[in-house]
């Protein structure tokens, strides 16, 4: 548990390649370091650039403006080298803040991913939400993501609860 | 159609025993209409005592109170008798307002049940939503509810989406 307690202390931030090691006096600014926030002050074409990565529909940035600022939970992942940040990383939460939150969507960078950074980041967005004394966390997982969520403590359909899905008439 | 479509109507009601037509001018008094609401001015003592009919675990009040002033949408039911009303089903939702929605805490008075009051909720819930442009509307079905959703247009795990729940190590 210690790295999960370090991960979450108030740095908030994980040092992924600690070039600073090698004695150059310059290389701190090239150090890169894993970093989580909850700022909603979000670049949408950055966001839309990440979500284009993985492949997702584009969606009409009006809304996802929209979302975002409806959204109970805001997470974004980030690699930090010197002063340059990149997105890397995303998930947000709607919530009645007092017994439920639902997780939507989670995304990481191709490039980083089986890093253990989607489980950083799930792990923040899980503490984040605990702390804020929420006990029902809930998401809809695609197929193949139903094992890493599994692995995260999320349970599968408990005492036969199915999530279900209506949409418009097409 | 006609029916739903009267139901929807401004009125927000639907007139269950129209006594009125007996000739009797008191009789319009006795009148039972069923009416809905998003007023969120709920007596919350009324709310739990329709929770524990139908033998829900018992909640705080303050944290319901947060969770109502914090859902996107709150629907009552009420059964309504010249000026007096009772309040006989209940749900709401959460949401980000922009693409998804996630309706919460589904319940009809077992008096009122097998009459097709449930589904009337439900479709009102969804018109409510549906009227806000949210297209993915989903929930948590318990078991033994999974067909009256799945007749209201829900669908189970579609393309394999799975609903997981992530509870608190107790």
């Amino acid at each position: 548990m210690g790295f999960w307690k370090n991960l979450f202390s108030s740095s908030e931030s994980i040092t992924t390649s600690p070039k600073s090691m090698s004695g150059d006096p310059d290389a701190i600014s090239n150090e890169t370091r894993i970093v989580f926030s909850t700022e909603r002050d979000i670049d949408l074409y950055e966001l839309e650039e990440l979500c284009d990565a993985v492949g997702w529909a584009r969606r009409p940035l009006r809304k996802v403006r929209k979302a975002l600022q409806h959204s109970f939970l805001v997470v974004t992942m980030w690699e930090q080298r010197g002063v340059k940040r990149r997105l890397i990383g995303f998930s947000r939460a709607t919530s009645d803040r007092a017994f439920n939150a639902t997780i939507w969507d989670v995304v990481v960078h191709p490039q980083f991913q089986n890093r253990g950074l989607g489980k950083a980041l799930m792990k923040y967005t899980i503490k984040k939400l605990r702390s804020e004394d929420i006990s029902n966390i809930t998401l809809f997982a695609d197929p193949q993501v139903i094992d890493f969520y599994r692995r995260l403590g999320f349970t599968l359909d408990p005492e036969g609860i199915k999530g279900m899905f209506w949409y418009p008439d097409s």
